[in-house]
């Protein structure tokens, strides 16, 4: 049994302001609560049908029925078990050199940060540098399309345009006519920018492009969508 | 002014049952309008705002206020313009031979379906062959993510198990232990098969594939996105 005060704190953690004031976030399901539990992240609570406890019985759970956690969950159809966990925050920045970052400017689709985020983790890339108007890590629907990886991806929020103007490693830059991205050799430290879904890369950042890149267009797409490029775009240029 | 039954009755086209029964189907927001006008698609009826009116005054509209707009739409910030057209079924099979032809078996998500529709529009592939329980084209959301592409890429729904036992074509499939793709050479001729988001190919079609292809994991995630994975196959299999 769930009190009124706990479903109207943990409904709570879905706006983003209260989100971040607590500095707590939402993970969901039994897959993603599993994978959070084994990680280094700090766990408040969990809320777990009887069938999760019994067969987690060394977790502590606060036990709740399907219909309560219905109450407390942001999903049409809630799934066993629900966690509460304290956010990570990135302090300073990554380190940029011998490694490859992604950068993010202004991506505001939570399905797609969530899938770049999978996306870096597939392809071994642990950091990424985000700039403070892309949407935010811990909004629920993130968490969810990471599918785990968030876990393991560490994502900055921070000045982009001043960390570019700094950077001594090349800046890779997915824009129009750059250079064949299947052409290009393979890429061991630098830092690869993805532009907003509708605006692309930024007036403010543009200058501090070193190497533009391309995805050849061989039909007649206007465009792709900006996690479908950053796949992509990476599939060519990580080292295997 | 709409009438009551008018917005009844696109509102009845946003549920699949409806929309089949009629063979109609909503497209919405200036951009996607427009380039539908352009097509070969039949379009019933458009309703737009004063200002789209004025601007577009060869197009037969009913002219409508935002308010009333917002009541036929299914969009959260409704844009000007929805039009009402008549869906394009596509019936026999698409010419294989000679063609680079994409696959769905069973791909569930409507995002997912558009941006695989977009993809193969970026990439010069004009037909997709999908299962029966593959989610439908003509689901807003679907429109919607194709950014028009719909427009230009044919969409078959088959028995996808019969088509493959009868090909004469290679057949790829996106599956784990195959060929590295990013070694493979390009394909001129064959099917590739897109598996459902979280079972993959399924058992009935997995005796088809001829060819297992695989993109090579470097990091630690379990899966790529089905929309991902098939931007990443692509841009390693189309000629260019």
């Amino acid at each position: 049994m769930v009190s009124k005060n706990e479903v109207k704190y943990i409904q709570s953690l879905y706006q983003k302001k209260n989100r971040m004031e607590a500095g707590l976030f939402v993970v969901e399901g039994p897959k993603l609560v599993e994978e959070l539990l084994q990680s280094g992240f700090e766990v408040k609570t969990v809320y777990a049908t009887a069938d999760w406890c019994k067969a987690h019985p060394k977790v502590v759970t606060i036990e709740v029925t399907a219909d309560d956690l219905a109450k407390l969950s942001h999903h049409q159809t809630p799934n066993q078990v629900l966690a509460v966990a304290v956010q990570q925050v990135q302090n300073g920045l990554p380190t940029l050199k011998d490694n490859v970052t992604l950068v993010l400017d202004g991506i505001q689709d939570p399905g797609n940060l969530g899938t770049i985020i999978r996306i870096a983790d597939w392809f071994g890339i642990r950091q990424i540098v985000a700039t403070d108007d892309t949407v935010e890590l811990y909004n629920p629907k993130v968490i969810q399309s990471t599918m785990g990886s968030f876990l393991r991806v560490k994502v900055w929020y921070s000045d982009v345009a001043k960390l570019l103007s700094e950077s001594t490693v090349p800046v890779y830059g997915a824009l129009l006519n750059g250079t064949n991205v299947f052409q290009h050799p393979a890429v061991k430290e630098g830092l690869l920018v993805i532009g907003n879904e509708s605006k692309g890369i930024r007036e403010n950042i543009m200058p501090r492009i070193t190497h533009a890149i391309t995805i050849p267009r061989i039909g007649e797409a206007e465009s792709l969508n900006a996690a479908v490029a950053t796949g992509i775009l990476l599939s060519h240029m990580i080292p295997q």
